[in-house]
């Protein structure tokens, strides 16, 4: 294998797949990045056996040479010292040159490393993905579903299944479900298929967040590909492969009451702030409690309570409360995540007592929804 | 106590201060911040009892009210919150008030905290110092002295004194040392001084830091004043207070070879570069270590190489060198360390063989050294 190649393109592609790439595996090969070129391109591959990341660099992009391939071939090479090395390369210009028993040349300007190789033939092959049925979405319409739900996974490997994100496809709609069991983020969106097929999986936070970082902010469509236990993302140059959980997610459906006892509009960006502040004594002695009472004439009251520390209170004006007062005590970093999730300037809440889940919405937008359970306090 | 302050004034002045304060202190008091309020102003004070930062807010500056004094007091406030409460209120201006046994009503908007408080009496004295023995240097010129010098202290607690940096003062000439055994550096400056005073004493590498780090960058002169066991720094409305390290500081100036067999003159950049690339290979096997090689027609190789990885060699144009041909090692870390402090386009290192301590400086300041031990390896 040789090939000369533009140094920010390798040092992109690079980075995209080390995202895939773990110091900690029990399969040694999957600590190197495998590196194939032929007449076509050059194909970086990384993989934790979870993730894997395929990226495509090809010889020529928009009439400009990328990569000019001198001999076709392959071989694996440590991610970590490759990553680094490419990064600080002194030209614009890289060559790389395989030699005997994998060892490979990286030369730049007047600086050459040479780096043990393993044999490409050795590093696992990717899943391979029967593409027949698939359906697109833009991938800033992706990333906007995967930042609004993700952040919602349990962390806590007790119950697996909840450290995913369930992706439910049915009517030409695409449902995405995340819950640790305190809070439930759901966000849908209308989905552009031909295909009947209806699928219910769960797919991993971690990937969901890694795919997220290596997407562009653009509007191209983005393929998705399900089948039993994988999920195939598809954009221009980039594969991006991952295992689904196993197990049955749980029906969350019931979870979301379908009424309610007190009905508050209020601006997202002063209640965000008034909640952060209240958390500032918070965080030390009760795990991060706020309070919420309603008060007269559509004000509402933030306030938090440390004997050890002390005591804060504001009050921020509603547009508007209909329905019965209340008091209730919330997770402040859960009804904050909540909020940076919605995007919105108004927010709908509604609330069924101090004692059940209330649920968040935008005013503009009934596509997502964000339900929070109270802690008991009163 | 009572008084209205505008919120970025304090905030600035509570992040100074806070640079004193340490969570970590067997004096309870100490995790606070002070808080004095008298006609002229607002004054806080930090402290960990080796540094003591004091941060003084006029009434007035430039024609401009800051603070409105309606009572005079003070009080002590729990620095982890008391910072974090200033940075998120909501309004310009913040409203303090003491009330019953140091309670600390913070009033912004509509935000009102209520922070427990102690007794400011209760906290200790910071030391007097006599103002009679001082000299003046520009902000600058002291923030450059620290950073050439600083990073050259020693980590390790086995000699404790060379944790600090050695300030001698003598015939109007300012000389700050550091050295951790392995490397020194070296950077002295003509001192404006009437006195006659001589100084040679060793304050904590730590205590420059933080104090580099509430520096403005301006050529505004700071005073010094220097006592038996504490030096002071006085800017504008800002006090800083160290302790200095008890012992004699080595005799470094034998260190410092008279002569030397190898002279080399190299682009620092060019050569920064290629130490570091070579390191990226280094940083696993070899404890960092690069190989410098002197080759025919001024070219300088620099090389490294881990068994297990691989290798890598760079050759770089010198502008000049004269003498003896040369193979040495040395820590890549400290040579880019030395290279970065020196902030010189050209420099000039001269060798006095492959066992002894070599010396860089820029071509066109002598007023700066470093000086670095190499590994033996050959």
């Amino acid at each position: 294998m040789k090939f000369i190649i533009q140094r920010d393109k390798l040092v992109q592609s690079v980075q995209d797949v080390m995202k895939a790439v773990s110091s900690r595996t029990t399969i040694p090969i999957l600590t190197g990045i495998k590196i194939v070129a032929n007449s076509e391109g050059v194909t970086l591959t990384g993989s934790d056996s979870d993730i894997s990341i395929e990226s495509f660099i090809p010889v020529e992009e928009d009439g400009n040479e990328i990569v000019e391939i001198q001999q076709s071939g392959s071989v694996v090479l440590q991610a970590r010292f490759f990553s680094e090395i490419v990064k600080k390369l002194p030209k614009d210009i890289v060559e790389i040159e395989v030699g005997n028993q994998h060892s490979t040349i990286i030369r730049s300007g007047k600086a050459e490393f040479s780096l043990n190789g393993l044999d490409a033939e050795e590093y696992p092959h990717l899943p391979q993905i029967e593409e027949e049925n698939m359906f697109k979405i833009p991938t800033d319409l992706l990333k906007a579903m995967i930042r609004q739900t993700v952040f919602a996974v349990s962390t806590s490997e007790t119950r697996p299944i909840l450290t995913g994100v369930n992706w439910k496809l049915e009517n030409s709609e695409l449902i995405c479900i995340a819950t640790d069991s305190h809070r439930l983020a759901l966000r849908k969106a209308a989905i552009n298929t031909e295909s009947q097929n209806l699928y219910n999986v769960v797919i991993p936070g971690k990937s969901l967040s890694e795919l997220s970082k290596i997407l562009d902010d653009t509007s191209d469509l983005i393929e998705i590909v399900i089948t039993e236990n994988q999920v195939l993302f598809k954009a221009k140059n980039l594969l991006f492969f991952s295992r689904l959980l196993d197990g049955n997610y749980p029906d969350t459906s019931r979870l979301i009451p379908s009424e309610s006892k007190t009905n508050m509009t209020i601006n997202s960006k002063e209640f965000l702030q008034a909640i952060d502040r209240a958390s500032l004594l918070a965080k030390e002695a009760r795990n991060n409690v706020v309070k919420l009472s309603t008060i007269t004439d559509g004000m509402v009251e933030i306030s938090s309570n440390s004997p050890e520390i002390g005591k804060v209170s504001e009050e921020i004006q509603s547009s508007e409360i209909q329905g019965e007062e209340l008091k209730i005590s919330f997770s402040a970093k859960y009804v904050m995540d909540a909020l940076k999730a919605l995007e919105g300037t108004e927010i709908i809440i509604n609330f069924t007592g101090a004692m059940r889940p209330f649920v968040i919405r935008t005013t503009q937008d009934d596509s997502m929804l964000q339900l929070i359970l109270p802690v008991r306090t009163y």
